[in-house]
Formats: structure tokens, C-alpha cells, sequence
């Protein structure tokens, strides 16, 4: 199973690709999507046409998106709130499921403590998908949504494993 | 010259269309894309379709987007932003020049107050737009925009009549 991480920005689109096999979890790709364009909805769609081509790419099965921070100030939270609309358009498109995930959800699920600094993250990245040539910050966040999201997918399976 | 505008909402998408002809605005069509999905998701993806479905039936040569408030809760924000986006995204994608006003600009355009009532809006989009049967509030609103945006348009012809 693959699962693709968004990290939404309007500026730099964070994604990772990871495959998912039983308890096993291997890199398959991440990167930046940019836009460049001078107008709000030219960038738009410069991210919308860079999550597509990722997603005709690596085919995932599954997708996981970071829930936005709204405690931050409003314009910034209108902004990313923009962007990530175009983040879980892209997929839904492709008749892929959308997980969410709030940033101390996707931090506890990898370091083990919701107030992990960024940089823990990254580290908790490079452990569990050895030999991976990060991107950026913003696909090393990517990746670990995608990781929070394929854990919670392996925990679900266990649960009706047990229930059944 | 047709018009296109877009009252964003995770809801309920208010749109409307006019045609400019000099200093004539006529009616073309009205209505609302509604999002009935259960995930955040696939209700972008319900907008996304219907708006795509709008320009391509009414085919504009322009559009225009609210602005969105800021000053409601941070979570409103948040999804409206998410809204906007695809508002803005999908006559991007068709090659279409996005504009954006603020609300109280839109009724400066249409009622001459910044501050009117959503009442006063509604009736001077009938008084310009005679006879049009309007779809909802939502409809109102997305003509209302169409024609402030209009206005703009034409106030730039002139500006550059002048200058020539």
C-alpha cells in the first residue's frame, strides 16, 4: 500500500511517498511542490498541477493531509487554509481517501510527544526511512504524516484483526 | 464580455453570470453548487466539479471571487479559506483572470455604502439585473460581485480611453 503525506503551504508544497507492507514501512519518494505565479489562484493552480503530476507519479492509495494551525493570525490562517483546500482536492480527485491529522497527532506519532521540536521530527524521519535524501523540512513533514497515517492504517487492520 | 462571480462557502457555492456589453450588464444565468459529501475532502471535490461544470456550460471571460472575512473565529477561516481556494482554483485552471473584493467594496460597487445591508444588496442586484430570478442569497451575492467586478472593468477601459 502507498501513502502519500502533504505538508500544505501556500508557497512550498511539502509531499512524501511511502509503501506500506504488514509492519513494514520503506521510502518511495518526497519533494517540494513551489509556485511561482504572481496571483493567489495562478498559484493555486501551479500546486494543484504539481500534486496531480505527483499523484499520476506514484499512484498512492491513500493520503494523508496536516490540519492547519487556526491559532495562528487570521490571514495566515486564510492563506493556508487556501492551500490546503488545493491539498485535499488532489487527491479526492483521484478517488483517493483523505486522512487528517493535527500537527501534535502526526508529532506524537513519530517522536512520541506531541511538542516535538521540527528538528525531532526529522531525525524520527531519517530513523524509520533509512537513506532517505530529504527535499526539505517541508517534505521531511510530508513524510511523517505519511508515516502517522500509515500507522494509523496498520493499528485499524490490527482492530478488526482482533475484533474479528 | 461575460463575468463570472463566486460567493465562496463550503456549503453552499453561491455563482452568478452577466454580460458586459459597453456600459449594458445583462443577466446570463444564476444558481448554487452544493456540497453534500461527507469528508471535507470530497465536499471540495463536490465545488471543484460544479464550478468546473459553470464554465464550462457559461464559458467566461472573467471572474471574480469574494474576499473572505477574517475577523470571524479562526476555524470559519479556516474553512472558508479551504472554500476560496477551490473558488479561485477551478477559472484558473480554465485560463480565466481571477479578481478579488473585499465584501465592503462589493457593496460600495453595488449599494454606494460600504456597510449595506445583505437586503440592499440583493434589491440593487435586482434593480440592475431586472426580472432575474435568483437561486438564493448565496446567488445574490455571487452577481453582486460579477457586477462590482464589472464596473471595475469598465472604470479601466475609461482610465485607459483617457490616458490614450
Amino acid at each position: 500500500m502507498r501513502v502519500l503525506g502533504i505538508d500544505p503551504g501556500l508557497v512550498n508544497m511539502g509531499w512524501g511517498v511511502i509503501v506500506v507492507d504488514g509492519s513494514r514501512i520503506s521510502h518511495v519518494a518526497n519533494g517540494i511542490v513551489r509556485s511561482g505565479a504572481a496571483s493567489l489562484a495562478a498559484r493555486l493552480c501551479d500546486l494543484h498541477r504539481g500534486l496531480a503530476a505527483v499523484i499520476a507519479a506514484h499512484a498512492p492509495d491513500a493520503a494523508a493531509v496536516e490540519q492547519t494551525f487556526v491559532n495562528k493570525d487570521a490571514v495566515g490562517t486564510l492563506k493556508l487554509g487556501q492551500a490546503r483546500g488545493v491539498a485535499l482536492l488532489a487527491p479526492a480527485q483521484a478517488g483517493i481517501e483523505v486522512g487528517e491529522y493535527a500537527p501534535n497527532a502526526v508529532k506524537k506519532a513519530i517522536v512520541g510527544v506531541g511538542h516535538a521540536q521540527k528538528q525531532q521530527v526529522e531525525h524520527m524521519v531519517r530513523l524509520v526511512l533509512p537513506g532517505v535524501d530529504l527535499a526539505g523540512p517541508d517534505a521531511a513533514d510530508a513524510l511523517a504524516i505519511a508515516i502517522c497515517h500509515a500507522r494509523h492504517l496498520q493499528s485499524r487492520v490490527l482492530r478488526i484483526k482482533v475484533v474479528a
